[in-house]
């Protein structure tokens, strides 16, 4: 009786394990070449797994990107969701949601987080399937309403996360040179006015 | 003596012909076909003109897309520049803005709009170069300073900016069905928590 079944189980561990060692080669692979460089090819080679099983398991680029994306993203939900405040609970909401921009915009400008590299490559598929986007919006929207903005909760997380989205940010930094330090007196500033908390 | 100046003077007028020919056509070309089908061929072939002109004067695709998309914008630059109010001077400063973002959200959502459909196009370069992306960034800042809010205008205008871009806006109406009055609704309120002109 344990023989079906304790294959059954086998091929699951397999799978597990399959799938761990291709996440760990992808993200070897994007952090030692960059993200631009990652290629099926390179990641089954790296992995030593077959390129069929790659495929069947995130079914092409994109997705193994997103899949990868979402690992890397755990960290920083874990911190902002249960770590010490004033990122995680514990610190007045308009804090807290200070706190969140300005770690998302030290993220960006830190080389060396593969979050920001990754999410580069999925501009699309970033905003409208992975995990971590939605993530970001749900917390906003729950800090918004904890902060007792009496207002259209979604719609002005969208706005506050407009202005701290990859390419935004991106753009500010390498094209208008502004400074990590101004963009996060910047964010502090605009979640102030938008939770009423300023001290105008 | 008027011979060769004359030449220089027809030369020239010829060459302003040229541009405007090519760009009636390739405004032809986006509203016929859609912004995506017009090439850099069929747009001389329309025009008339041999396709090295076509390159000589607009570099490339995008150079072309962007000259055209600075031509479109022109009618938009003016009614918010010396149009009537509110979007146009005699407004308070807060009911411009909110008067501006609701017609950029109103344009998004008309299909018949050569502007956000030129504007997909170049997204990158839309951002970076395009006349237009400066000049509606300078009208913010300015409409924040007369409102009077103290702060960092250039930032906050990126904030604002942020939200009514076409990529946000694109994203919030297809993926998120979110409609344009709830959008209209959305940006005056972020507007009067910016300025410090709501009724809390």
């Amino acid at each position: 009786m344990t023989g079906p079944s304790g294959d059954l189980a086998g091929e699951r561990a397999d799978a597990v394990r399959n799938r761990a060692r291709l996440l760990e080669a992808a993200a070897w692979l994007v952090a030692e070449r960059g993200a631009e460089h990652v290629t099926m090819h390179e990641v089954a080679r790296v992995a030593g797994v077959g390129k069929g099983t790659l495929f069947r398991r995130f079914g092409d680029r994109n997705g193994l990107l997103l899949a990868l994306l979402d690992d890397v993203e755990a960290e920083f939900h874990e911190a902002y969701t249960f770590g010490p405040p004033p990122l995680g609970p514990g610190a007045p909401a308009s804090e807290r949601l200070i706190a969140f921009g300005q770690a998302l915009i030290e993220r960006v400008a830190d080389s060396t987080d593969l979050g920001p590299a990754l999410g580069r490559q999925v501009p699309t598929d970033r905003r409208q399937t992975s995990y971590y986007g939605r993530a970001f919006r749900a917390h906003v929207i729950s800090l918004l309403r904890e902060a007792g903005v009496v207002g259209d909760h979604t719609m002005l997380a969208h706005a506050l996360l407009a202005f701290v989205d990859l390419e935004t940010l991106d753009h500010l930094r390498t094209d208008d040179q502004v400074t990590t330090a101004r963009l996060q007196a910047a964010w502090a500033d605009l979640v102030r006015r938008v939770t009423g908390t300023d001290e105008r």
